[in-house]
């Protein structure tokens, strides 16, 4: 029965600042790093031991899934990085915090933008610096792949697609896989396996840096799945 | 054009106390990780810009190469890790020091093997704790691959098939390649590169931490190479 573990990353300097982060490449914080280090050991301590990991091209999920293969001594499993795990893209809210968004938008439309399940942020201009556009680490992707914006809708359109090719595949193929990602990367991941309704899902609090363990059966329907916490 | 860097891993603890390594999978000393990290800042100033890293199976380069791409900011670009670039397999000889190893086999025999290119020292019993047949880190590999002791000619001939199925073909479409491996592996590289003869091979020193640049041709061979040094 193929194991699959989920984390979402330490906590990053933005998190702690309160700022919409998205696809910008915000780094951990001292926590974070200790968050990832300890869910590492965690997942040692029960045995897990994954033959392929996945992350997405932002460094705090890079460097989260870092600490934890160097905590669990396995530091030459293959990695595969794909920016269809990235953040939720947050449009122009990137950067800003929630007291400067209240400010721009209102409280009754940003409490919009972050719990509907459809709506999206206004988008970035393709001028923006924050554009990603403007990004060597995107320059190999087809631009009309490029977000400018999204809801959690959009994520979701373009994790699965990444969850058949390739991580689907590696777990029918017998293999045990740990994904490191995003709040919201997770979350499409998570209503996949789960089928949990557009309304439930936005609702669903994934925390920073504790495993999030599937037990599929060979069809990839969960069996059972937990968080993992220390004793 | 496109550009080839080769790094020798950070020195390991081993290096340090003058033991032979071979596959054994010590990590970095402190002085390695600042190795590793100058080598990134230096890349990085001078303006190399890797599209893919490749590494061995071992944590002593995996690790040199996290820190190299901690410092150029690259973490995001793809890795790959393969076995065929670990360090030669030093046999029976693993984990002894010089002094211990002139005592157990004399002072001739020892350099004999240090300095051919086509001598192997004694192999690893297969029932040997230190045999990588033992090591989850290489279940998935084809026994018949996994090597119990090799000479510097053995290495070229597990590394050339990895240069021509993956490591070329990257090089070939046009991406600039960041290679972090270990003293023969690149020594087999090298060789394969510049059409060093057996003898002469066997005499050149990779030191820790040295980025050796090259420039190729369309053809994949070398238009110019020098190892880059801070000013």
């Amino acid at each position: 029965m193929p194991a699959l573990v989920l984390v979402r990353h330490g906590e990053s300097s933005w998190n702690l600042e309160n700022r919409f982060t998205g696809w910008a490449d915000v780094d951990l914080t001292a926590n974070g790093i200790e968050e990832a280090r300890q869910a590492g050991r965690l997942l040692k301590k029960r045995g897990f031991e994954f033959d392929v990991a996945y992350t997405s091209v932002l460094k705090r999920a890079v460097r989260t899934l870092w600490h934890i293969q160097d905590e669990m001594d396995r530091m030459w499993v293959p990695v595969k990085n794909n920016w269809r795990l990235n953040e939720r893209h947050y449009g122009a809210l990137q950067g800003l915090n929630k007291a400067e968004m209240a400010t721009q938008f209102g409280d009754a439309q940003v409490l919009q933008w972050r719990r509907s399940y459809d709506v999206r942020p206004p988008a970035l201009e393709s001028g923006d610096p924050r554009h990603a556009k403007a990004d060597p680490q995107y320059a190999a992707l087809d631009k009309a792949l490029v977000p400018s914006t999204e809801c959690l809708k959009d994520t979701m359109e373009r994790v699965l697609p990444y969850w058949d090719s390739d991580i689907a595949p590696d777990l029918l193929s017998g293999k045990d896989v740990l994904i490191v990602a995003h709040g919201n990367s997770i979350r499409a991941l998570v209503k996949h396996l789960d089928g949990i309704s557009d309304e439930d899902i936005v609702a669903l609090n994934i925390p920073n840096g504790v495993p999030l363990v599937y037990r599929l059966d060979s069809m990839l329907k969960p069996v059972e799945s937990s968080f993992l916490t220390a004793d």
